[in-house]
């Protein structure tokens, strides 16, 4: 079902550029652009996790003024978006509070730059989307990229978007745009929304 | 042709809050995502056009940063997407350098968030684009998007992303990696690199 998909966009733990886990920093841009993705796919909750507190200031004083402040007279679409955004300390806070909304555990879903093990294809993971009742968590990572503990956690790892390329250094809010297309599409949900807004 | 996709970002001339014409402002990461996105997906150039000498600046100091400056030792995977950066005052300075290095005038396609008369779909759009020996333009708009001066100029108006969805507002950059993954996907032109490194 396409009315139980939740984004997840990690920044701790992620890999740094010698391979050690680390917390990245916050982007601004990635609030906004997100948001509107996953509002635009009917994405359920957008989860923005981060374990540092000055970190969860800065996504605080977005969301205030977006939501509170004089954001929403200065473009009310933008506030509708920023709606999406849930912000957790951890990962694990993530599966907790989704398994508390549906009753259920998600099933997660990995997403990386590289080709791994047991890697779901676009066509089958849509399949997966539309057939299974179970909420779907899908999970992306920031800095060089998600570490193998949380891929160790995750049902299903899919395949890069053209992971066959010479170049494939998609900036994260490129590829949640390209991924929730190629699995969502042009299918309109009106019930997911619905939901939504009984919550 | 996979191998002639040209992208233009517009500053100006734009639609502004209340539908007249306005010059929008640089954004940082518009350089940045877009570059990346262009990058990934072969395209030959992707021009942003601004008449504003201060925003220009702008454009210049962060591609002389990454490209001649101390951003290629940080991340040099960055600096290779920003070499298809190219800056340009006016569109018609873009349908212009674009005729001169192919031979001949580009086809040039509107984009919008609204659906237009005399839409093409994506579908019709992908045939054209490895149909024609034509070099094509995606056009792109900033602020409120591209006015009817420009749609008057283009060869073709393409469906909107999500068209029929309840909230149709995803950034520039989000749009421009749906339609360049749904017109492109997983096609690996490596003709089109070895073009552009003899250019």
């Amino acid at each position: 079902m396409l009315d139980k998909i939740y984004v997840a966009l990690i920044h701790y733990p992620c890999l740094g550029k010698d391979d050690k886990i680390i917390s990245t920093a916050v982007t601004n841009i990635d609030i906004h652009d997100i948001a509107r993705t996953c509002r635009t796919y009917d994405v359920k909750q957008y989860y923005m996790v981060t374990n540092l507190p000055a970190q969860q200031e800065i996504i605080r004083r977005v969301l205030k003024f977006w939501i509170d402040g004089s954001g929403r007279k200065f473009n009310e679409n933008r506030t509708e978006a920023l709606y999406e955004v849930a912000l957790k300390s951890y990962y694990e806070d993530v599966i907790e509070e989704i398994t508390q909304r549906e009753g259920e555990k998600p099933l997660s879903v990995f997403t990386s730059a590289r080709i791994r093990p047991n890697t779901i294809t676009f066509k089958n993971m849509g399949d997966e989307l539309r057939k299974s009742s179970k909420p779907i968590l899908m999970v992306f990572g920031t800095g060089h990229g998600l570490p193998n503990e949380i891929l160790d956690t995750c049902d299903y790892s899919l395949e890069p978007v053209r992971g066959l390329g010479d170049f494939n250094h998609l900036s994260v809010r490129s590829a949640i745009a390209i991924i929730l297309d190629r699995l969502i599409g042009e299918e309109i949900a009106p019930y997911a929304r619905d939901l939504t807004d009984t919550l």
